[in-house]
């Protein structure tokens, strides 16, 4: 951002100044990458792609990778998700309506829900906007475990690193 | 939302009781329509599709699609902002980056910033998610009027009375 060039030059009409303390900006082209080393796994056959972990609001923006069929997570969510599907399909087993690829959902705050891959689907993608917590639960509505921006954070430093990317490859994205 | 159905019945282990306070959750397939109407005019060759107009928090999701070139507006943003380009491209006239499909965007609360479509591209539909107000400034930064998600439920109130899908239609988007 070019904070100093605002403060030291005259600004033209166009180029109003944005505050010394504003962020810097995102820009991912390509979000979908070609370059296997950027997606994270998170269980087998399952990897997630990192966009923006936004530490100070508590949430992220993925795309969400799948390449098998069957049950992923059953999770609760305390907050807001935003899906929009870039490839394949999912359905929740409790509701009726299938995500394909197209489709935006919006899940409320408050649900449990169980994640399923049909059969068929050789890979799905969805762009995800996660609030708060996934909380994962066994079928009983037990908890086991959970996940938020810190977790995620984590995981994408500790595969970073292994890839030879380096740790912090993953702060271009926290915010 | 099953409410009723979770309190009357007994429940399977894989379904879980949705808090009776949960709204509902929304699933728009298809979501770039080909239903020419649900594209609500914002200005000249400049519409938008609602996803989610949420009130409780102060923010839309929805699809900008634009059809003619040059300034499109200015303004500033005092929350953040996600887009993901799904045709087309565009720019910021602060930015030297610019953002094409397959890219993901974050703008940082306090940009101001002026939005570009250039010359040559037919067709530009991002998916924005735009929290609190866009703030529209003239080139040396005075306020020229607002929007946020009051007056995009109006703007979608207004156009689908008129286009005979009657003014509730907007409803379904409203959380």
């Amino acid at each position: 951002m070019p904070v100093s060039d605002t403060v030291s030059t005259p600004l033209m009409p166009y180029q109003l100044p944005f505050p010394a303390d504003a962020l810097a900006e995102i820009v991912v082209p390509d979000a979908v990458p070609k370059d296997e080393r950027l997606w994270v796994p998170q269980a087998e056959n399952v990897w997630f792609r990192p966009l923006c972990l936004n530490r100070s609001q508590g949430y992220w923006m993925n795309f969400l990778r799948v390449r098998r069929s069957g049950i992923l997570s059953r999770h609760r969510h305390p907050n807001a998700v935003h899906g929009w599907v870039l490839k394949g399909r999912w359905h929740y087993l409790e509701h009726d309506w299938v995500a394909e690829e197209g489709s935006y959902i919006f899940e409320p705050p408050g649900e449990t829900h169980t994640l399923v891959v049909p059969e068929g689907v050789e890979e799905m993608i969805t762009y995800f906007q996660v609030n708060g917590i996934m909380s994962y639960v066994d079928p009983w509505g037990r908890p086991l475990g959970y996940e938020d921006v810190f977790t995620t954070i984590e995981m994408c430093r500790s595969h970073y690193a292994s890839v030879g990317l380096g740790a912090e490859f993953t702060n271009q994205f926290i915010r």
